[in-house]
């Protein structure tokens, strides 16, 4: 086993979770990405919390001529010099939104085979990328989508109801650059990386129907007004094939994904000699009892060193859930570790560190934590019962307490949880 | 692959789930694990809710002379011919429960060091066996046990104070039976089988004293009535220490664990040419989020046939726990498959079965389920939303009504959970 993981388990761990966000910084994975200049103009279109860093990282390594339009969320804008960024309301649309979208509609109008459309796409952007099919209002398509939130609809049957009630979802806005080829940029923030549910695929062909959409509005008994029954029943709703020939040539681009982000900690894990299991991408659950499960594989791994090889360090990532009980400052990250800590209760091969990679878990600018073998009896010591730190929704002031607390600032990207468990020799548990 | 598990995923998972009960029978395993005939007597006793069936089992196969006595709980009882079975309250104990361990503590005294004392130990026998040091009432232990129930103290820091209030915990009992040889044949029901643990060790030397027992009655601010605190302050309870010369000679096996079980499942999966990986034999949390994390790691697998080589079997144990929200028929591994089923949304390589070992999930004589690809698609064709039903609790409804429950009858045995999640091809998820 590599020193720097004897010596300092943190420090191991805390560049595993900085590879982990640099392998998705959007102005980098965009650089390397870029396709090569056209013959005709470039435009550059896209919305997302990261398009607007995502549209500098372009201007700076685009020598050519250029000119373009991104939306992001307020308060997420990047000085630019070329490309102009618009903010707009995230997660419920505005006006500023429907604005943005109608004035990216015209900037790819009327463009010719020779024009390159590079469209910048990121989590957010289904929400910043709006406009309704003409006769339906704003308001009847929030009405839906309200009752697609509380019917226990996934994100898949709500992303398939909404690519059918846009004039820029469900590949429509690829469309609409036709002839220009169009290259979409990716960096994605949902559970499986699909592009179609990415911003709910703007620039991708949807397999899905008018028919699903209206199955789907019926089958979890949706409210729907008479304009979006219309659209649905006549087919004026239908999304873009995936088979469409204003579709072929484009390219899709995944630059910066969950997966790819515990790739390059795995990376870096097996050259300082850790054997790296990524345990998956997607996982979701209560952020408490996802804690415990990861303690239930951890015991075995530690005890057994089976299924993985020893040292090890387990990887995943995805988006765990907190429901808030108390109004102690929390995140589903360090409130994941707390009570990955409680289960543990002091197995001595064993570290963590789980972090969100925008650098903010829950409301405060703090990334995350870091937990080791002592960390509750340092927590005694101190007078702080972690079992009520965990009850209050409390984790922040617990690992802050303890000098635990890891901040990296705001990262400008978002490729979810990143968790990583180390644990370094067989004990028994 | 096999053919078994290509042509009947569910008589495969099925099979594997016998081979884990099976490896836990009571009269099978003490069968197997029969110390040799003593020079002198031999005295079986016991407690635990396996007690009666693991007494049958060795009185059957034991040719010599015996006499004993052990305790189960009220309706746990099996027919013996030469051992004494009582009956008693769990998990609250009541006079009866006292009254038999008296009783086996009258059994025990005055052997001789040519004699033999099997105990059979089994979960649950901390209640059954159960008599407090003089001078404490059962209604002073109970206050004290209360307390910590609702303190958010470990089971390991409840068992170690209850080890310092009682005659026959903490080693007691053994060290009463000197110097007579004890045999103590284990079945664990918790969480890294700690021997000390199971039944609150009433034949295993402890390690923690009556300051670590004080400790954590005043850490969790428990109660203490003025009996109890005299009987730690004083060191009158002190329980037996590992080194203590009355325990040399005894012998502890543990005849059956959820490890062993998962074991038994692996090794009969691994012959059927499918790979198996135990993922852990103690995992805890909510059902439905270890059922997310599940799917997690199942959708990894599938798609990437990583970390884990396909086809194969992710095995788990251990005990998750619902919180009831509603009053349908439901069981804790019923409701993980539910939610396990929601989160896969029917990958086409994905067939899952859960339950009981016991043969009774939740309140009722079904021992657990089976999802396969099309669990959700058959439960909409009869109209049964299934996010209603894991709203509701209403599992058992749910897969009853799809012929998907596993019925077992009881298997007067417990090893807690089985989980086997089968992949049996790489597909896109």
């Amino acid at each position: 086993m590599n020193n720097v993981c004897i010596s300092s388990p943190r420090l191991f761990l805390e560049s595993l979770f900085h590879s982990a966000i640099d392998a998705a910084k959007p102005e980098d994975c965009v650089r390397l990405s870029l396709p090569p200049r056209p013959a005709g103009r470039t435009i550059v279109i896209g919305a997302g919390k990261a398009a607007a860093s995502m549209a500098r990282g372009l201007e700076q390594s685009w020598e050519y001529p250029l000119s373009g339009l991104v939306i992001t969320r307020y308060g997420y804008g990047a000085p630019t010099s070329r490309i102009e960024v618009t903010e707009a309301a995230h997660p419920v649309p505005d006006q500023a939104g429907l604005d943005a979208t109608r004035r990216i509609l015209e900037l790819i109008s009327g463009l010719s085979k020779d024009d390159l459309v590079v469209c910048l796409i990121s989590g957010g952007g289904s929400a910043l990328l709006n406009l309704p099919l003409p006769g339906i209002t704003l308001e009847e398509k929030q009405l839906v989508n309200k009752g697609l939130l509380s019917s226990g609809a996934s994100i898949a049957e709500m992303n398939c109801v909404r690519r059918h009630l846009s004039q820029v979802k469900g590949g429509r806005l690829a469309a609409a650059c036709h002839p220009a080829k169009v290259v979409t940029l990716l960096i994605s923030d949902i559970p499986g990386d699909a592009p179609v549910d990415i911003a709910s695929g703007p620039t991708v062909g949807d397999s899905t129907t008018c028919e699903d959409a209206l199955e789907i509005i019926e089958r979890y008994q949706i409210t729907m007004p008479e304009s979006v029954h219309y659209v649905l029943k006549t087919g004026l709703g239908e999304s873009i094939k995936p088979d469409d020939p204003r579709l072929s040539g484009n390219e899709l681009r995944m630059i910066a994904a969950p997966a790819m982000s515990l790739r390059a900690a795995a990376t870096l894990a097996e050259r300082n000699g850790v054997n790296a299991y990524i345990l998956g991408d997607r996982w979701e659950g209560e952020s408490r009892d996802v804690g415990k499960v990861m303690a239930g594989i951890t015991f075995q791994a530690a005890a057994q060193g089976e299924p993985f090889k020893l040292p090890c360090v387990l990887l995943s990532g995805g988006e765990t859930t907190v429901t808030v009980r108390s109004n102690g400052r929390g995140g589903r990250n360090v409130e994941f570790l707390l009570s990955l800590a409680l289960a543990l209760n002091g197995v001595p091969s064993v570290y963590a560190l789980a972090g969100d990679t925008d650098g903010v878990d829950g409301m405060e600018e703090i990334a995350g934590a870091y937990i080791d073998p002592t960390t509750l009896k340092r927590a005694w010591a101190k007078a702080m019962p972690p079992m009520q730190h965990i009850a209050n929704n409390d984790a922040h002031t617990f690992f802050e307490t303890l000098g635990d607390s890891i901040v990296t600032g705001p990262t400008l990207t978002n490729v979810n949880d990143f968790r990583a468990v180390l644990i370094t020799h067989a004990t028994e548990v």
